[in-house]
């Protein structure tokens, strides 16, 4: 199902397959082709890398669907995020024998390089998660101590306490951004590679403290983000007027906001939000593997060895036995 | 704003206020009223516990949103919960000056019962969480498992590891509704109470668990969950045939097996499943007061005191200095 | 090195091999073998149980050390638990060639039996582990609110939320012992066994809950349980003048006292009490193999489907496709 | 208690009071004082840095003990650490009326800047915990890897699993000391001061993942790092050869190293290894108090309310009634 190589010519290639889970490929102008894993040379039709613009002839754009998106095509309130969250969302994308000329193939069948691009690609990407999701939470947390405070329960001690523990959280994903990033090194070509170690540590972060982020802005949030009632009622003629009494927080807050911000923490705490935390950027596993790779755990016990006074040989045995039967993954 | 008494007569009471929440309220025949907190005298109007039928004359209810509501109103996959999830939800109930006959009023003023009142209800009502959230969580469980072996990895020992992690956190929610039932005491009257200490450390636990149970569904569910094509995408005569492609799991396992399965973790992982958890019953905080009241912390200190070759007074000075400058809360 | 027969005759058997981590074996009279593992026919020497006194002929007792264990020999404010802590420990005990006379042996070869025989036993065993560990705890939650009052912040808010979790995390783990024991069922013997699943539950989260327990111990403890001089240094006639003025707590109080409580957080949440809720009733991995045997998986996936609306023999291929290839463990 | 001048002449000052929890002061030649606190004018005398010969007239060191601590006295492998580890602990040191010369001192009564002082210190002081915990960490792994190797279960699919995870978190501590000093800014002075709330954030981060890096070290490590028989059992003419055969883990790895390892483990995995992950550089809530002043909650909620349409003072009410009746801490 991956996209691979199905014709070339000395105008260019023709290729056939999907890319899932496409975020902004709608609202894009072009996007690149990648392979998804290292790949040995009976996938060489794999190994390709291009540009395409999003609408050449033969693509074909599935438009997925995310939690309450129908009510983007309602009124304001109820989206939650009323000004930026309008348009957006992922896609499967099909490409039908879509021609691609040459001068923008970048790979075509250097299947060598594919593991390498993947995971080059692979830590970028995760480099990133802890500032954009660092940044969300942000929002959240500001969400969060707005319903507080527009709730009149914004200076509880367990209700402040909670706020430093979001606080924590969000800056525990900023600082593996920042740490990856400032760990880099610089590639023969003079660009800078993140410290892979560390942009990995940051993303599987993401999968783990968002939840905590979220669960607690529910928590102060409380249940009147999941049972408001609709814009359309705060607004009628008739029912409008209890909507508006029976809502209210604290006096001189009109109840619109109470329910606008409410509704801001049901949209960013929830469904899509949460899962695009887990698998943006690859799912936890996905880090996982890479820390067995390059955490050096040689280098750490023959640290510990000699600290606890054990020749440096010690685990040869282990190592001698591990050759003769290899491990199975 | 709550529900109190503004009138009464010789043939019953008229009543005023709302009630927010209410789950199940819109596919129910009676109502019951009653206080939500404990009440001086001063409050006594706000001491009331009747029965009503939920269409008396003066009642509005005001259905509220919950996440994914309008997709109820399409098809049938998208829902997730395709067979049961149809109809139900949380609205605002209104109550305009209404009439309440005498028989069917159980408190009207007897505000020093309200406390005590209000605590049985939520211990009652904790009491079950587990049960019901366990339950819930088998379901989320059967469903994440099921997607594992639809996308071929229900075998990986990362997944397998994390199914059990989810049964055993479903479990200990369970675990803790026996547990409180099982410690419950007759009454003078001959009911059984539960244990109220361990009916608020279930519910607390539900607050909790699962978000860990729900974390852990959409790890193995996959990105899939979050960016799905529709129904409506699926049975496209256009297009049907790429989802049904591209979307495609183990072999012999129809696609729309595996986007309703998709769609079912979705639905029950994310939004109102979640603030659900987290309020239903009473929110966090509501529990962590109990702890207080019921641990024996004094008790706990005497033991430690006494294992340390402390003199059981030891804290006298303490509490001395307590009874002069009164803590405040 | 399992203990196992190597000889017998008409008055009974000889059995040989070792036992390890033997937790008060140094203060019974007798002890029982029994197997720890199901066990085949080329096992059957080792499917053996019997009934033995501490000190028979060929038995031979390896005291190990604990965590501060040199401290039980001095004075009594340094080791913590001055009262009821002075004896105990675990050993390693070597049985060479043992006699054990028939009247004392129950199982001696039927190794179809051992492995009934070893989950029965972990099962009762870990249904303890919740009361015995719940019970501990709560002399941690004392010796931590004692040490609160006695350093003068027994009543800031962070101090009683903490406190009050670890209220809410003891409950949980006697919540566990209280239901496994609740649902337990008759044998045919009349005996009563505990539910395996829910005793299993309970084990695993003492190897977790303890650590968080501890954590807060160590959190209000504060610092002076790691530093504090020795009970020599208190009574010392020329620096115990010393210590006393400067790890005094609030007024009234002496200092001594406050050593003692912060003696018994030291021994009670670090090195051997953590390993000995860690590992005691097996290791967190030999619970988790009880999960996929007992939580009824299949059924959880069947509930899940006819929920999504998919029929019942959705996964049939999956199953099938197992059948053909063999998971590996 | 704390230190403070007693006494001012031409040639200096003259200081009293106690420092406590002082590691590595009976290693050092000189020693800092500092005051603990933001001062008001009340407390000038408290506003005193200077540096003394660690062996001034007046000083008097009283060593705390350490979990385990006599073991450092007696043979080599039951100390764990057992190359570094010899020397080392905190003390309490008392200041009786100790002279200062001028040219020593660098504050004396300018409790105006104490509060800053203080914060820097502190800050500093944070800033390397992630790369000591870090560090600590990547030995407990490397113990803990080795155990596992030695004893044939390194290759369990939980057990690496169990290693990845720890170093998730090891890292996860590194990350933000690398953070905090990476976005330092420089001060009039030039030299360079940490981000302060990243500092904050990964001191905070070690007074947890600590708790669980050690934790999982003692899953795996087992149950023998809590009941291992002594060292001199092991060199007992009598019994060693018992402790040899039946410690024994792979074959061709000498009973004493694994044994060592355990040790090592135990050292590093409880008592006063986590208690000083707890409190040194500041217990946690003092690392808490920092995020409500740093984190800059007010932009936060502006930028949520933008993000739903409402209008940025919107809670003025709020801020109105605050200003009213102040909050209490």
């Amino acid at each position: 199902m991956f996209v691979h190589v199905v014709g070339r010519n000395d105008k260019g290639i023709i290729i056939r397959g999907a890319k899932a889970h496409m975020t902004g490929m709608v609202n894009s102008h072009e996007m690149l082709i990648m392979p998804t894993a290292a790949l040995g040379e009976e996938d060489k039709d794999y190994a390709v890398s291009c540009a395409i613009p999003v609408d050449a002839p033969g693509i074909l754009h599935i438009f997925g669907r995310q939690t309450n998106d129908d009510r983007k095509t309602e009124g304001e309130i109820d989206q939650g995020n009323a000004r930026y969250g309008v348009v957006g969302g992922e896609c499967l994308t099909v490409l039908e024998n879509v021609f691609v000329p040459w001068d923008r193939v970048f790979m075509c069948g250097e299947f060598e390089f594919s593991g390498q691009l993947v995971e080059r690609f692979a830590c970028y990407h995760r480099q990133n998660y802890g500032g954009c999701k660092g940044g969300v939470s942000d929002i959240v947390i500001g969400a969060t101590a707005a319903m507080a405070d527009m709730s009149g329960y914004g200076n509880a001690a367990h209700v402040k306490e909670k706020i430093n523990e979001m606080i924590h959280l969000a800056e525990s994903l900023y600082a593996c951004s920042i740490a990856c990033s400032c760990e880099g090194k610089p590639t023969p070509a003079g660009s800078y590679y993140v410290d892979p170690l560390l942009a990995n540590v940051g993303k599987h972060n993401v999968t783990r403290l968002i939840y905590d982020i979220n669960r607690l802005a529910q928590d102060i949030g409380g249940g009147i983000t999941a049972t408001m009632p609709s814009e359309s009622d705060l607004k009628s003629p008739e029912i409008g007027q209890y909507v508006e009494k029976y809502l209210k927080g604290v006096a001189g807050i009109p109840t619109e906001y109470r329910m606008r911000i409410g509704r801001l923490i049901e949209n960013m705490t929830g469904g899509t939000a949460l899962i695009e935390s887990m698998h943006g950027a690859g799912s936890p596993q996905a880090q996982k593997i890479f820390y067995s790779k390059l955490a050096n755990l040689e280098h750490k016990k023959s640290c510990a060895l000699d600290i606890a006074g054990v020749p440096s040989d010690a685990l040869k045995p282990v190592r001698d036995a591990a050759k003769k039967k290899p491990v199975k993954a």
